[in-house]
Formats: structure tokens, C-alpha cells, sequence
């Protein structure tokens, strides 16, 4: 498959195969051995497996896989980071932050479960996402390294620190450098971090995990360029979500501070390095090739 | 010290000369190490140190000494625990669940910086506390268990799941059972993983975990019956919090259940209970008896 195009239909067709095959097995884990509240597991339940494009969890399995692992070893690590970013979804959608009433097609957890439940959910996601990045690992002594990983990704320096200078930023002036800030925390960080869970949990040496780690970065920050994009030019229906949203609420996004082409362009040139990172890996890293063209051209 | 009277007071000035030593390191730790928003930052610590028993982290550090190590070998750990008591304080607050405005006698973290930044400050300090309970650890081959327990204590079938049934538990008729759930879940899952945490990271053997195990459920549980007391019999400004919520709000609570004299009773026989897993240290646990006992005498 070359850089310049790819079919993306067959991109997303290959990805919904494998997101089925996940999302059993996802549904399995969300399953508690204790005695937690029916309702609670519920609202988990429906805010994690109501599709998605699972993108996350399939970078966690695909970088073990280059690293030299089998998919098993990244499993829980590839549910786990699904885990975060349902948490993260339940958490932004609350009316003290975005304040919206649909997800994917659905309505937002705290809509259908009460805002206090959603709150809860969200805080029960993020503490499972912790039990399981440790479970079932090939070696027990890396549980240290994929927790402090995770919570890197995650913590005050990472997503959850995007998330407050998005949402800071909407009283101030548009700001090209902060609009890179918040694409590297909010989104990119994850991103990263779920490629380099992948391969420590695959016995990755350095190079490969600096190599995957850089496509993760890059990849994310695309993928929210792209966002941004398609906040400005999809359709409600097309997203699953309410669009236009960024402009509403006066947040920093890349079209707003460079105009829409030169958002493409930079969103084309995330993508390109991070096929670029990818270059140690012959033929069977295509589809994270793929994927980054993917990101850029998909329609929702 | 017999088990029958305790010197409050002494008790008292005890685990405050402790605690301002345990804040001072507390503070130090409260310093992201990457590029953190400082806002967050400041969120997170004016939440987490503006005072508080520290109970929890005391207890991981002596059960680590009860255990054979030493109290440096657990201070990692005791910090995650006050991380998570101190975020499921902040979101409990949140006006969709108690909707207060007083903690430790100063505004919450929302009536001072906002319902966005409470919610994310919460989940920041949670996601701290599992990157901090595998750091320093003596044997990095524990880490697995630490993240495992310290999930196990906080999640949905732990003290998340306990908050979860409270909020339901408003609509429903007063129940002992229910009280006795509600306890165990929200209060005393997380004093046992305190002791447990603390037992793993000083290396105990089974006898020992199993005893400190049963000493900070029982504990966790006389604590949160003598906390639902405190709600009818103390006043707001020794509690540094608003009082009466519990008959207010409909909640479930031990004296609503069985009554007051009852409820002391019930408060005493767990301490007791408490005081009797320790049989098999010697003086050494003198503290964690007074403690027991302290619990329930306490007025705030």
C-alpha cells in the first residue's frame, strides 16, 4: 500500500472485523467477580460497549505484535486503554464540561443514567483500567513499567491535563501553540501510550519502542486535527455526536486558528510521519500505514 | 493501654505530630514531574492537603512495620491511599451527589475552582495514586499485587460501588443490611486495602495479612458507624463539615436503622472486634488499639 492513497473503505471494514472480535471479548471482562451494584456495571457497560472504532485497543495489540509478542500478551493492556478512553468520553460529556446528550448515536451516560452515576462509572473505568494493564502479563516484574506507562498517559500531564487546558482555553484568544498542547495531551498522549503498552507488553527493545511511540504521537495529534476538521464539516448523523460544537463554545481547534486547509495539510503531515516512524517495520506494519491515511480521510 | 479506655486527646496529638511530618513529604510528592496545568495542580493539592486525620496512610505505614518492613518501604504506598480518599471525597462533594459546600472547614474543591476542574482533579489525584503504589517498592515483582489490591479496594466492588448503593439507597426504605453493605463497601474496603497495601510492601506472611486484614475491615466499619453518629450528634464546625445530611437527604444510616444507643453499641463491638484481630502482636500494635478505640470516642 503506498503513502499517497488508501482504500478506506477496506481500511475501516478490516478494523470493524477485528473491533467485533474485541468487543466480545471486551464485553467478558466487563464483568465483576465481586459484588458491585447491577446499575453500576450497567452504566459501564453501556457507555463501553456501544461501539467505537476501537482504534486504541487495536494499536495496544497490533505494536505487541511488532515487538515480537502475541496478541494475548496485550490483551488486558489493549482493554485497558479501551477502559480509559470510554472513562474519558463519560467524564468530557458531563454538563460541567461538554454537556452533551449524544455518543456514538446513543444518549450520553449522564442522560440516561444521572449525572452522579456517570460520574461513578467513569471513576469505576479508570480504576479497572488500572486492574487490568497488570493482569496476565508474560513477565510479572513489567506490571511496574505498564502502570507507571498508563498513568503517564493518562495523569495530570497527560490526557486528563489536555482536558483542562481545552477546556481553559475557552476564554482565551485562538493560539496555534495551544492548540498543539492540547492535541498532544487530550489525544496524542493515549495514543502513545497505548502503542508503547503494546510494546513493552510484546519485549519491545529500544528502538522498536521509540519507533512505535513516535507513530503513536503523531497518529493522535492527526487524528485530533482531523477531529477539529470534521467538527467544522461532517454532519451530526455522520459523527454520532453533535458537530459544530468547537465554534459554539469558543474552544481552541485548528481550523479556527489556521483555516481549514492549512488544518488538512498539517493533519496530512502528522499522518505522513507517522508512516515515516514506521520505516524499521517491512510489509507487516501496512496496516498502521494504512491506518494513518485512514485517520486523515475518514468521513466521521 | 487496656481495651477498655483511651486517652482521646493523647491519641490525638499522637497521629497529629505524625501527620504534619506525613504532609510535609505528601506536599513534595504533589509536584508533577511533566508539563502539568497548573491550575490542576493547584486543585489537587488545595483538595489534598488542607489537613485531615491521615488515618488511612497511617495505617499503611504501621502495618508495613507490623509486617517486618520498613516505614520508608510503604510511603508510596501510604500516599496513593490518601490520593484516593481524598478524589472520592472531591466527587462525593459534587453538587450531583451530596452537593456540599464545607470540607475540612474551607469551601469544596467545586465551590472554589469550578465543577469541570473538581471532576478532573478527582481523577487526576486517582490516576496519581496508581502510578505512586508501585513506586520505591522492595521487590518490583509485588507491583502487580499492589495495583491489584489498591483496585480491588476502590473500584465497583469496592468503594465506588459502596458510593453507588448510598446515592440508590435514598430511595429506599431504611434498611440495616443495606447500612451494613454501604459501610462495608464505601468506608471499609478502602481501610482494609490501607492495612493490606501496607502488609504487602513490608512482605507479611499470611497470618499477618490475613490479621490486619480483619483488623482494618472491622476498623472501616466501626468508623463509618460512628461517622453516621457524628452526622446527628456534632455540630458543623467540629465536623468541618455540614451535619444532619443524612436524615435531609433520605440516606441510609446506622442510627436511622436502629437508633442511637444502638448504633454506639454496634460502633464498640467492631472496634472490639478490631482490637481482638491484633492478638498476635505484642506491644508493637499498642497504637493501632488506642486507634480502635479512638474511632469511636472521637467528637469529629
Amino acid at each position: 500500500m503506498t503513502s499517497s492513497s488508501v482504500d478506506c473503505g477496506q481500511v475501516k471494514d478490516s478494523l470493524k472485523r477485528w473491533s467485533a472480535d474485541f468487543d466480545a471479548k471486551f464485553a467478558s471482562v466487563l464483568i465483576p467477580a465481586g459484588d458491585a451494584p447491577a446499575e453500576l456495571v450497567e452504566a459501564m457497560r453501556y457507555a463501553a460497549l456501544a461501539g467505537g472504532k476501537r482504534l486504541r485497543p487495536y494499536f495496544v495489540t497490533r505494536c505487541c505484535v511488532l515487538s515480537g509478542g502475541c496478541p494475548e500478551a496485550a490483551f488486558h493492556a489493549a482493554v485497558a486503554v479501551e477502559c480509559v478512553h470510554t472513562f474519558s468520553l463519560v467524564h468530557d460529556d458531563l454538563p460541567s464540561m461538554d454537556d452533551d446528550d449524544l455518543r456514538r448515536g446513543q444518549p450520553t451516560v449522564h442522560r440516561k443514567f444521572g449525572e452522579a452515576m456517570a460520574v461513578l462509572a467513569g471513576d469505576a473505568l479508570l480504576t479497572l483500567a488500572f486492574e487490568l494493564v497488570v493482569r496476565d502479563l508474560p513477565d510479572a516484574a513489567w506490571a511496574s513499567d505498564m502502570v507507571g506507562e498508563l498513568a503517564r498517559g493518562v495523569g495530570w500531564s497527560g490526557m486528563i491535563g489536555g482536558q483542562v487546558i481545552d477546556i481553559l482555553g475557552e476564554d482565551k484568544a485562538s493560539s496555534v501553540d495551544l492548540v498543539r498542547s492540547i492535541h498532544a495531551m487530550k489525544t496524542a498522549a493515549l495514543f502513545e501510550t497505548s502503542c508503547r503498552l503494546g510494546a513493552l507488553a510484546g519485549g519491545a527493545d529500544a528502538s522498536v519502542l521509540s519507533a512505535l511511540s513516535r507513530y503513536g504521537r503523531c497518529l493522535g495529534s492527526s487524528f485530533q486535527a482531523a477531529d477539529d476538521i470534521l467538527d467544522v464539516t461532517a454532519t451530526a448523523s455522520q459523527m454520532g455526536k453533535k458537530v459544530g460544537k468547537d465554534a459554539t463554545a469558543g474552544k481552541q481547534s485548528l481550523p479556527r486558528a489556521v483555516g481549514i486547509e492549512e488544518s488538512r495539510k498539517v493533519a496530512r503531515r502528522l499522518a505522513d510521519e507517522a508512516v515515516c516512524a514506521l520505516d524499521l517495520f517491512g510489509r507487516e506494519a501496512d496496516d498502521l500505514r494504512a491506518l494513518a491515511k485512514f485517520v486523515v480521510q475518514r468521513q466521521h
